[in-house]
């Protein structure tokens, strides 16, 4: 995998939102809004322990990340595709993952999100458009 | 499949912008964004002949939709999640989306976007959160 440059990393940081498809067992994608985070290397998200993503994960790791703005003026689209495996965050890997969403998402205490299933995504290929050159 | 309600429906209709997944041969799920048409019953998307998206569907109509608007006030979150069957657009199928999207997305035509490969996307389930109640 080529290095992601600092204005794709910076990028991917900064959103707020982060469309994270998966594979589910009976072989129909889903697809869904998560609050990401990233420390420049794995993304980290949390899902639902009994929701779509976590059952899809049970049968097969993959996990693709799309960070995108959409603007009517198509020129300005820009974009992220990450695509990642997926493990459970566990230990200290855990503990980074909510220092970063607590850090990034202080609205998530109020409205009472607390650890569920946190994965850690390795990112395996990566593309872009918009953000950099 | 319960019937999607109006509010819902108009969502859809309006939304700039859609979250496209699929699933790729190799068992990696895709995910794009992609500006999409809908008039009422069927998502009409129209995707790069040599892309993602259409070697996914040589192995696999499935096609996942997520429309969402993400905000910072976690409160305002909205979406709707369409689980489809994708076949090719041909014919009056074919021009009715094209209708749709020279209307809805004007500046297709500054963009140079003509027909590639056009899909009409039957929806089979559906979700929503925020849309309405």
């Amino acid at each position: 995998m080529k290095p992601i440059p600092r204005a794709v990393r910076d990028y991917i940081k900064r959103a707020g939102v982060s469309r994270v498809a998966s594979v589910q067992p009976n072989h129909v994608p889903h697809v869904s809004p998560v609050c990401h985070v990233y420390d420049g290397e794995y993304i980290y998200i949390d899902v639902p322990k009994n929701g779509k993503t976590a059952a899809a994960l049970k049968a097969n790791p993959r996990i693709t990340v799309c960070i995108d703005d959409y603007y009517v003026n198509w020129r300005r689209l820009r974009g992220v595709i990450l695509y990642t495996r997926a493990k459970e965050a566990k230990g200290e890997a855990k503990r980074k993952a909510w220092r970063l969403i607590r850090r990034k998402f202080p609205q998530s205490v109020k409205a009472e999100w607390n650890p569920r299933l946190t994965l850690v995504l390795r990112i395996e290929d990566w593309r872009q458009w918009g953000v950099t050159g």
